[in-house]
């Protein structure tokens, strides 16, 4: 068995936390995951996060998004990120995946070149670099970008109340983000899918559900339903 | 203006942290500081150490030495402190020496390769491209290697009570790491002066300060003291 590996992407607010856990509802529901797992294609299903998806990464997590915290640099920002990655690939996802999860995490490589590359302007080689160093080549099977206006993001964010670092940089940040995604999404179109994430919730959790359907019978042949 | 940077290193209990402040103290009572400040050529004196030389920076070492902490997986470690050094370089040490402050600095660049280099066995090439990403260049003015046998040094820390989870790693890593003290001594002698500190606080403090008046009198000229 190895499992499968679907990352949630998107800007601050566009409902990719919402929507995952739908998706892993919905695969638990919906017949998928008792079937693999009944003919042995699966394991288990399992929801995580970037950052703060392991012990370390609880702590990375609090020192990145602290408000009150002294301005970070953004080299220390992108190190960051790229050690609570490595802790998460080596110590949670590569063990669970040999052991034939399937995975859905909400953020991944993408949100670092997103963020640090198109929002703070760092170096694309230097965030190829440091992906490199934390993955050591771990790629997602799929990943779905919720495509949200980032004002409707933001909008939704404040509505939550108490709003983090990240989500307190300047609009014009935010949009270098969301042409990031967009510029990734052009880029990778095996990898990554574009949903249309501006619409009702169950809308987007429909889309979300039959492009999950299509990769399901893509990777394990259509008769499990 | 412009300050200097010098740079403690050496094993676990070598006495680093200690000999730092002796230094400090021996340059504001020497007459040296006094005199440099009164010239000019030195705005203030100061202390800091990696990790944990910024409020980050703090948070960072919190994370790297508690050891009830989950397994921190060796690339893990490195990010990490390459982000608590990224933050110190930029927020801390490069202001204060284009500010003219002459800093004391307990363990940077060089620990990082004796640690996780020679001690975890990671690639050179990869600490040398973190070291680089950190530091963006800032090399120190001068390293004081101190240079104590690896037992005699774990015996001095295990006196102080409960240990950390650097000094709870074999006695063999320990002795990796002493070897890359020698090695980049070697490979540096330009930058890195060897204390022997296997000799009473005093006689090693008093090497210190011989090796600091040398250095002192080549950057600023003999006529000051």
């Amino acid at each position: 068995m190895s499992g499968k590996f679907i990352v949630f992407e998107g800007v601050e607010g566009c409902g990719k936390t919402t929507q995952l856990q739908r998706s892993r509802q919905w695969l638990l529901k919906s017949g998928w995951l008792p079937t693999l797992q009944s003919k042995r294609f699966l394991k288990q299903l399992i929801a995580t996060r970037e950052p703060g998806g392991t012990d370390l990464g609880v702590g990375v997590r609090q020192l990145l998004l602290d408000p009150a915290k002294e301005l970070i640099h953004d080299r220390a920002e992108l190190l960051l990120y790229a050690a609570d990655r490595a802790q998460h690939v080596e110590s949670f996802l590569r063990p669970h995946l040999a052991e034939g999860a399937m995975i859905l995490c909400d953020r991944y490589t993408d949100s670092t070149i997103a963020y640090q590359g198109y929002g703070r302007g760092l170096d694309f080689a230097l965030i190829d670099q440091l992906n490199q160093m934390a993955t050591n080549g771990l790629e997602s099977d799929l990943t779905l970008w919720l495509d949200l206006d980032v004002e409707r993001g933001l909008a939704r964010t404040q509505k939550r109340g108490a709003s983090d670092r990240i989500e307190q940089a300047t609009l014009e940040f935010h949009q270098r983000v969301q042409q990031g995604f967009a510029h990734l999404a052009e880029k990778n179109p095996d990898r990554i899918v574009r949903i249309d994430a501006d619409r009702s919730e169950l809308e987007v959790a429909e889309q979300i559900e039959a492009t999950l359907s299509q990769h399901l019978t893509r990777w394990y042949g259509g008769n499990f339903q």
